[in-house]
């Protein structure tokens, strides 16, 4: 079997502790046969600008480009709070997402059925709730120019962002949107502010054009606001849910919160297929942050990071049944009563990060 | 008492029914003697656009520029979803939000007891929950230039939308924020997403700066994705939120939903006092929609519509105990069991707009 190549960014806070975890399991993956990964790991965020003053290295740029996968922790915290502009934690993880094509950001929010009492919705209302909201991720106001501050003197100043989408950026989203669909319920929301932005026009312009490819799916327009509601009022009614960077931004971290199991949800970011190796470019993160209150400590939650891991699984290396069976392998944890402090629930039994993880390896 | 003017602009669906309940209430006040308003009535969105093909006619924007509040309905519906953008039935709604200079959107999330198990939530977390959300209304991406869609040829076309602000703009809306908050519970949050855009490093730099005149205020800066998600998680968290046009937009709706009273929440939008009279141009308009599938039906709900005239009498002409005695009677027409269809619930009466309408007033 060929080697596989991985590229670890723990990153920041949390961060660390759980790619701790992620290491154990590649290692046990490795041991027992599953795999074949080599992997190298570097600097993101807050820690890569202690280090050489920038939110990631181009030496570690240049390995995640060259990587297979790139494994992502978190980046941030209060330490960072006051760093100029251009080299802030986020900067790191901005750049890679940019720099590696990373246009297609995938954030499953599912209810892990022990968690349904943990959301503050009704438990009826998220009970099985499987919703995937593909968001637009290299494109939109993160990365349009202009993008600045200008001194207008007497202490005015004027700042500028500039959302900006060209046809193709859309029509290829879309598509990811459909292919994703097309393997679960045929059912697309694309979500948009048509009635207010020539964005939102041409967004809706073209996900209806590349529709007509999708005859089995049904696809709807919802505006982002009325989306925003929609999921608080009824999330089951969604099944994908196609958008663009900084309404997928706000909506996906809202559905995410519906399930109860924020710090159980995973995401994947994926570029565009080589024309000739038909690989992409690909990086995945857990959907929490760094978690400064708790970094260090020994008790964050290393679900997402595995979740993640298993998306890795399953959209980077076709190991579509070793992905399922570290899913299971996590619902089965869950099922058995572990929970890590963020979960908590009475009758369970509370473990640290490192017992969590070893639990979830045992169960593969 | 000089007489006071009011522009009422039903518009479209739904919105001329519940408009029909204010002049029943505007007359009920005016033969009390409890007011004594001069009213007239014009046209705005799809019937505007059906009639002189604008979604506001020069005449009617005149009389709302004159007019001391526009009380305004609801605009829109599946029959103008092809008109050409310029004139679709939302530009009439932002053009009088732009040309009256209504910077500042007052939007109440409030949790009628009577409702609290109406929401989607728990009912813990919504009951008694009272958040106001001040949404900056006419700057940011709903008006920025460029605004435009660019044939590439090839089939490509780029759409462009700016965000802009400018320092006073952001100074003034936090401002009132503070303003009301230092009337309610002295706590702002300020929401934004100055990890990623310079409008929110900008947003973030003024809004404290100006709180340094505020000292009784706790200020908490918080993500726009962050805030969307603690809403969700524990809303009681909050008591004022301060924020931009579109993240407003998105953040008041999640907010509205979350009281189970979405058609119950009004809202005023409000220009800056004029430096003679001291008197801000306003706008009063419920925060749900025209709400096509059920208009003409005769069984709308117009609570939000009475709030929303509550709302008008408090701010625009100082008529605070009339204002809260609207409040008041419409809380206990609740408490009697009296419901629109919206939100009809077991063992309760369910009345169509009209008879809700009387019964708001016989409770005056
Ligand atoms: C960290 C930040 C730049 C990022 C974003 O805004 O995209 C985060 O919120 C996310 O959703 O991945
Ligand atoms: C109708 C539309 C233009 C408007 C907006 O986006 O501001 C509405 O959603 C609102 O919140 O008042």
């Amino acid at each position: 079997m060929a080697s596989n190549t991985l590229f670890l960014l723990p990153g920041d806070g949390i961060g660390t502790e759980i790619m701790a975890e992620v290491e154990k399991l590649i290692t046990h993956l490795n041991a027992s046969g599953a795999t074949d990964f080599a992997y190298d790991k570097g600097l993101v965020g807050g820690c890569a600008y202690d280090a050489h003053g920038a939110a990631i290295s181009e030496a570690d740029m240049e390995k995640a480009l060259a990587a297979d996968a790139v494994i992502f922790g978190a980046v941030g915290g209060p330490k960072w709070d006051a760093v100029p502009y251009e080299v802030r934690p986020e900067a790191g993880l901005l750049r890679l997402r940019k720099d590696l094509g990373l246009f297609a950001n995938l954030r499953p929010a599912i209810c892990y059925a022990a968690l349904a009492d943990a959301s503050s919705l009704k438990k009826e209302l998220v009970e099985g709730l499987d919703i995937l909201i593909v968001r637009e991720l290299t494109g939109g106001v993160y990365f349009g120019e202009p993008k600045e501050i200008t001194d207008l003197g007497n202490g005015q100043k004027r700042a500028v962002d500039t959302q900006v989408y060209e046809s193709y950026e859309i029509d290829r989203i879309a598509r990811v949107a459909f292919d994703l669909a097309m393997t679960r319920g045929k059912k697309v929301h694309s979500a948009d502010k048509k009635n207010v932005m020539k964005s939102g026009v041409l967004w809706d312009e073209v996900v209806k054009q590349a529709a007509k490819d999708y005859p089995e799916i049904a696809l709807t327009h919802i505006l982002a606001d009325n989306a925003a509601m929609q999921l608080v009022r009824n999330p089951k009614q969604f099944d994908v849910m196609v958008t663009d960077n900084l309404f997928g931004d706000i909506l996906s971290d809202a559905a995410a919160m519906l399930t109860g199991s924020l710090g159980m949800l995973p995401s994947a970011s994926l570029g565009a297929p080589d024309p000739e190796t038909g690989k992409r470019k690909a990086l995945y993160e857990p959907v929490h942050g760094s978690a400064p209150d708790i970094a260090g400590q020994g008790v964050a939650n290393p679900i997402a990071m595995f979740a993640s891991f298993a998306m890795a699984l399953r959209y980077s290396f076709g190991l579509v049944d070793l992905a399922t069976r570290l899913e299971t392998a996590i619902s089965d944890v869950l099922e058995d009563g572990l929970r890590t402090g963020d979960i908590m629930q009475t009758g369970c039994r509370k473990v640290g990060t490192s017992e969590m993880g070893d639990a979830i390896i045992a169960k593969l």
